[in-house]
């Protein structure tokens, strides 16, 4: 089947929590998998998904308190229910583990290998002063909310997580 | 109209809250009771609205803490927003009794008698050790991401909440 | 075109939170810009974003202690994320201005001044306790959830934020 007659998945990865990250990765290497031409927008906080580390240079100084406050990449991303259900993103990691269900890392390396496309937001980048020579390696550059639009208006499935 | 031909929607309910579990709830049955055709895939924290209490017995240790933490139950959910409204479960169940809206546990109902369908993740279930026999009456069985994303591409619409 | 044959997009707008109205407001003036037709519907905590400010007259106890706990209105609203990444929503709004993004205010302008409707979900007013009278310009009304899943139906996108 030709790239046009594919059907295409979208998703907004909005929040930037380990969890909604894995719950993504299984969704998006799933379609992949699937034969389905699939796309991921990492905006707000879901940025720090795609960051290689902490970076002050070039920033602004509530950037740089912005970038020293947030987790410095995504071996580092908190869970949402880390409070509410009093578990914490050490003991997510080892069950996942223990029950042989691949790491975050594992999962974005298949969604790279199956042609997940990674988009970071353009905005969410203007405002947190990220560019892309701090992002990690597999990112397909950056995009704009009308240009990942346009991408959704093809799509069947569309999902902000 | 056969059902090949009803119109469908899917929810993925991934995040165990009370409030979501509420709006997920009165999305379903009002889709259902226009006569479309819809599953609900319950997955991560969204397990626990599908427990029929906790269960101790043939899980790891890492599986025994986890349960321990989380609610047991669905009547046990924690809101999205209780701390940072002030909100707390019981007054929102208060606040919804008086205004004569229907319970979580009245929702549900309605949602099977509308045929609605109930799927637990096969996934989230491996990871946190839930079976079959640890789930409430009404759940039409586990099912994996393939198959809900196959179920995704048929409907008009697709919610992750 | 004539209306009929705009493509749709819907939102559910259910969080409550600053960070997420940015993100509603930016994809749907962004879609409208791109002469979709829009609407957003607000429920649950998003009804907050429409509220004018505190009312008390002509609620019950429960309604009254919900209102005085609840953000007063739109410029108060906390981030999802404000405990977890450690960012407080005055922080967040200086970041903006620095970098020259539109107030979740000017976002709002944009939205109606490019025909974005605006919906108050009737149940969720119905718990609260809020009337027309209590809600900002701008608002299209009150709907009820089978109303907006009509809409929905005839979407190409559809977005639970």
């Amino acid at each position: 089947m030709s790239e046009q007659q594919k059907e295409k998945m979208t998703i907004i990865f909005f929040s930037g929590t380990m969890d909604k990250a894995i719950a993504a990765m299984i969704l998006a290497t799933t379609a992949a998998s699937m034969n389905m031409d699939v796309s991921i927008f990492f905006t707000f906080w879901g940025l720090n998904f795609l960051k290689k580390g902490r970076v002050y240079k070039g920033k602004s100084i509530l950037q740089k308190m912005m970038e020293f406050m947030m987790p410095s990449s995504r071996s580092k991303l908190p869970l949402t229910s880390m409070n509410m259900m009093g578990l914490g993103p050490a003991m997510m990691k080892k069950l996942m583990e223990s029950t042989k269900t691949p790491s975050l890392e594992e999962f974005f390396k298949m969604a790279k290998a199956f042609n997940v496309k990674i988009y970071a937001c353009s905005t969410s980048c203007g405002i947190m002063g990220v560019d892309n020579s701090n992002m990690i390696e597999g990112v397909d550059g950056q995009m704009g909310a009308a240009a990942f639009l346009g991408e959704a208006q093809k799509s069947k499935i569309n999902l902000f997580i």
